[in-house]
C-alpha cells in the first residue's frame, strides 16, 4: 500500500503535482494518483478522504487551483495530515488558490506549501513520515547534503568563471 | 416549506446573513437557516444540498468567511443556484472569502455577490424567483420604485438644506 | 423568442462570451448575442435592459472587462437576473473587472462569476430557468453526470498509465 | 448658474464630497450638490449628465464607493470633464471603488483622484476653469503660495521647538 | 504653439504615449511631445513645468511607469491641469505606477487615466479645452457619434453572422 | 521531553501562538514555549533548529510577522516538519508575513497555515504525531465530533429561537 | 553640522520620524528634522537637496505617504545616499506609499525600509556611517547585543512563568 | 579585496545580479559573487556575513525571489549595510521577494531597491561608498550628467523626427 496520496483536481494540475511523485521516488516512499474533483466528484472525493486512514494512507497531497477547495475538503473529512498545493492559475497568478488553501477556518487545517510548490509538498510529507522513520530522516539529510553541494559546486563556478561567461553558458544549456 | 434556504459557515456570519432573511420577509419569501460548516459537518453539508430539491427549496443562499467553501461545495451537490455571500473576514478583509467563492472552475457556478452583500443576495434570490412569478416581479419594481423615492428624498433634503447642515443632521441621527 | 440575452462590453469579448452561448445551446436554450458599450452606446444599453421583460428575455449574462460598468448598468434597468463575467485584463488581469462587478450596492445585485467564466455564467442561467422546468433540471444532473464521468475517465486513464506517460500523452494530443 | 455638479451615489459619501464644495467656495466658484445614484437613479442620473451643459455646468466632480459606476456612467452621457472620487469602502479600503473608475475603457475618460480626495477634485475643476480665466489662475497660485508659507510655518515651528515637543503639541492640538 | 504638451519618464513608454498624439491629431490640437525624467533630469523637468503657462500650454499629458513621479511632479510646478497616465509595468503590471499616480496628497492633484490609457488622456485632454470651445465640443460630440456607430456596426455584424463565424473572422482579421 | 516546540519571533506574537499551546494541552501533548527571533538572536534560533532532533523535538511551530523568516530559517537547519504561522500586521494585514512563509523555495518546506491560525498550527501538529499514535487519532476524531456537535447545537439553537433572537443574544453573551 | 537630514512631506509623519531622530541620538549621530513637501513646496525641496553635500549631510532619511515622492525626487537632486520611508496610509495602509518610494527607476535609487520603519532608516543611516567609523561599528556591535540581551531576557522570563501568566502580564504592563 | 559582496539565493537570479557587478565595474568598484542561499546553505550563509568585516567587505548586495530571507539573514549576521534586490517570481511577480525583504523588523534594515533592480543596488552601494570618498562622489555625478545627456539626446531626436518616426526606428533598433 502508498503511504502517500497526490491527488489533484483537474489533469491540468498534473505537472505540478508530478514533481511531489518524483520527489517521493527518490526517498522510495509509494505513492498514488488520483484526479478527484471537489466540485465534479464530490462524493468520490469524500469517499477517498474518508477511506483513507483504512487503506494506510499516511499523509494526502492534493493541488488544486481557482476557488482551491479540494484540500480543504479532503482535510474535512479525513484526520491525517492534508498538505496543500495551490496552483498557478490564468487569471489571478494562484492568489486565489492560495488564499482558498491556506485561509482554513478553525479546526481543520491543511499544511500549505507555495504556489506551484509540487516537490515542496512532497519533502514535507517526507519530514512527516520521517517523524518516526530515523532511515527516512537519515535520508532527508543526505538529500539536503546532495542540496547543499549543488549550490556550492555552482557558486564555485560561478567564482572560476565570473559572472559574464557563467551567465553566457546558463543560457546555453536551457 | 421556505422557497430559500440560508445557511452559514459559522454563528459569526449571522449578522450579515440576517440581513437576507429581512429582504426575503419583505417580500413575503418563506426562507430557513441554518449553520452548516463545510470543514466542520461535511456529511451534513452535503445532505442538506443533496435534500434541497426534494425539501422544495429554490434557491440556496450560503455565506462564508476565509478559505470560504461551503457557497462551492453546497453547489457541487444540487443543481438549485447557489448564491455566495462572501464574509469580510479579520486579516485579509474578505479578500479571501471573495476569491474562494467566486473562482469556481467549470461546471459548478456559485453566483457571487459582494463582500458582506446579504441584502442583495436575497434580492438576487427574489429576481430568481420572479423570473416565473410576475406578481414577485411587480413587487421588485414597487421595492426599486421605493428605493428610488427615498434617494430622491435625500436629494431634495440636501438640496434644501445645503451640504454643511445635512451632513451635521445626518451626524445627529446616527 | 430567446430566453437568455448574452451582451459585452467588446467585440474583444467575444471568445468568452461565446462559451456561454456553446452550453446553452448543449441545452437548447435560446440565446441571442448582443455589442452593447455602457459607456460607448448608454442609451441602447438601457432600451436592451429595459425591453428585456416584454422581449421575454429571462436571465441576462453581461460580460466587460476593466471599469465594467455594463452588468451593473444593465441590472439598473431591469429586474431579470443579471450574470456578470468579470473578462481578464492585460494591465490588471481582471481584478479590476471582478471589483467593478461584484462590489454592487445595495440594492442592485449582479449574479459574479469567475474572471473569464462565460460557460459558468450559461450553467447559472440553466440553474435560474430550471427553478421552474423539471426537464432542465434532468438535463443538469444529466451534464454533471457526464462531467463526472469524464473526470472519472481521466482518473482511470491516470492510474492506468502512470503521471509520467499520461502528462507526456496529454501534452502531445494538444 | 453653477459651474460645477457635485454628485454622488450616497449621502454616505457626503463628507468627503463636501471637502469638494469647501474647496470651491475658497475660490468663489458656483457649485451645486445632488444624490444620484448610477445604480438606484439611473434615469435621473443619465438626464443630470445630458443636460449638464445647457444647465451651463463645466464641470461634474461625481464620487461614488464599491462598484462605482456613477463617474463613468455620467462620463458616458456627457462631453463635460468628469472627475471621478474613489470613495473609501469597508471591505476593500476604496481599492474597488479606485479600479471602477480609473480604468475606463478607450472612448469615455473619468479624470480620477486620490481614494477620498474630495478637495483635490475640486481643485482640479478650478484648473479646468482657470485654463480660460487668468484671475482664476491667480487665485491658484495665491492658494499655492498660501500653502507653501503653512508648510514653511510648521518646518519653522519643528526647527524651533525640536520633534518631542513638537509631536505633543500637536497632539494636544488634536 | 501647442495647447497639449505629451510628456513621458522614458521613450520606452513611447508606443502608449503616440496614442495620445494621435487622438489630438484628428481633433486638430497642437501636441509638442518631449522626454523629461523627473529623476534623471530634474532641473529640466521644473523648468518645463514652470515655463508651461507662458509658452502657451493649456494642459499637460504625463506618462510614467512604476515610482512614477513625473505627473505629480510636473503638477507641482504648474497650475495648469496634469493629466497621468500610469504606463505598465514588467513587474508589478502599473500597479504601482498608477499609485504613484493617482494618491497624491491635498493640494496638488493629478488628473488620473487607466493604466496605458493614452488616448483616453488626449480625450480629457479635448474635453477641458472644449469647455471654453463650442466648436471643439461639437467635434467631441461627432467622436462619439462615430464610436457609437462603431459598436453597432460591429453589433449587427455579430448578429447577422452570429458569434462562431465573427469570431473567425475577427481572429482572420488580426 | 516536550514533542512540540512553539517558538515565536518576538513575544508581541504571543497571544496567537498560546493558542497552539492551548490546543496541544486538551491533547496531552507537550510543549515548550521559545521567543527566538531570526534576526535578533541568529545563533540561538540556529541552535535551537540544530538541536530539535537530539532533544526530541518531532514537530516545531514557528510563528512570526512581516518579513516572517523565523519559520523558513528553522526549517533550514533541521529536518523535523517546521509548522509556520503568519501573524497579522498593523500594516500590510500579515499578507507580508504570509508570503514570507508560504513561497518557500525548493527543498525547504514549511507548512504554512492561515494569518494568526495558531489554534490550527497545533492541530496540524496533532495530525502528524497521530500518524504513528492510534490512541492520538482516536483522541481528534473525539474533537472533530466535538466540534461537530457545538455546530450542531448552535444550528439547532438558531432554528429554535430565530435569527433575530438568537443574534441579540450572541450579542449579549459577548 | 549634523550628518543626517531627516526630513517628511507633512508633520502627520513626524511621530514615525522622531523614532529615526530617537535611534540617530543614541548613537551621538547629529541629525536635523526639516517639513519639507515635494509638491507643496518644490523649489525648497531641491534646494534642500542640492546643498545637502556642502552643508555636510552625509545621509537623508525621507517619509512620505501616499504618492510618496518625496524620497525619490530628493534622490534626483543629490548623489548622498537617500533612505526613504513609506508612511502608512489611511486608505491603501502604506502600499501606495511603499510602491511609490521602492519602485525607482533605473538611475536613481532610494533605500527603502519597512512601511513606518523610522527606526529602522535610522540604524540603516548608522551603518552607512559606520561603513568609515570604526568607533560607530562598535556602537552598532553593543546596539545588537542589547537588542539580543533584550530578547533573551523576555525568552527567559516567558520561561520561567509559562505563557499564561507572561501574556496577562504583559497585558497588564500596557 | 574587493569592497562589495553580490550575493543571490540562486544562479537563477544571476542576469539581475550581473547588472550590480556591471555598474561597479564602471565605477571601479572590486566586487564578489557568490551563490549563499539562506535555506540550502544556511551556515556557509551566516559564515559569509559573519566574516565580511574582516575580509574587507563593505556593502553587500543580496538578491533573493520568493520567501526572499537571504538579505534579512545576512543583515542579522553583520552590521554592514545589506541591499536586498527582490528577485522577480513566475508566480506573484515579486511581490513576495518585495515583502519578505522590506518588511524587516525593528532592529535589523534592509536597504531595499525595486524589484529586479540590480543596478540601482549598485548604484546605492556607490553612494554609500563615496560618503567618504570624494572622487567617487565626482565620478557619480559624471554618471549622472552622462544619464542626463543620454535621456537629453532622446529628447532632442525625439523631436526631431515626430513621434511616429522615432517610434518605428526603436522599434527597428531592437
Amino acid at each position: 500500500m502508498p503511504d502517500v496520496g497526490i491527488i489533484m483536481g483537474s489533469d491540468s494540475d498534473l505537472a505540478v503535482m508530478k514533481e511531489a511523485g518524483d520527489v517521493l521516488e527518490q526517498f522510495d516512499i509509494g505513492c498514488e494518483f488520483a484526479i478527484c474533483s471537489a466540485h465534479r466528484l464530490p462524493v468520490q472525493t469524500s469517499e477517498y478522504a474518508l477511506s483513507a486512514v483504512e487503506r494506510g494512507l499516511k499523509v494526502i497531497i492534493a493541488g488544486a487551483g481557482g476557488a482551491a477547495h479540494l484540500p480543504g475538503v479532503i482535510a474535512a473529512y479525513t484526520t491525517i495530515p492534508v498538505i496543500g498545493v495551490p496552483i498557478k492559475t490564468g487569471t489571478l497568478s494562484g492568489l486565489d488558490s492560495l488564499y482558498s488553501i491556506v485561509q482554513m477556518p478553525k479546526g481543520i487545517p491543511v499544511a500549505t506549501v507555495a504556489i506551484n510548490g509540487g516537490s515542496n509538498a512532497a519533502l514535507l510529507a517526507v519530514e512527516i513520515l520521517a517523524v518516526h522513520d530515523e532511515s527516512l530522516r537519515q535520508k532527508l539529510l543526505d538529500f539536503r547534503q546532495q542540496m547543499a553541494e549543488d549550490v556550492l559546486k555552482k557558486d564555485k563556478e560561478l567564482k572560476r568563471m565570473g559572472a559574464g561567461p557563467y551567465l553566457k553558458l546558463r543560457g546555453a544549456r536551457r
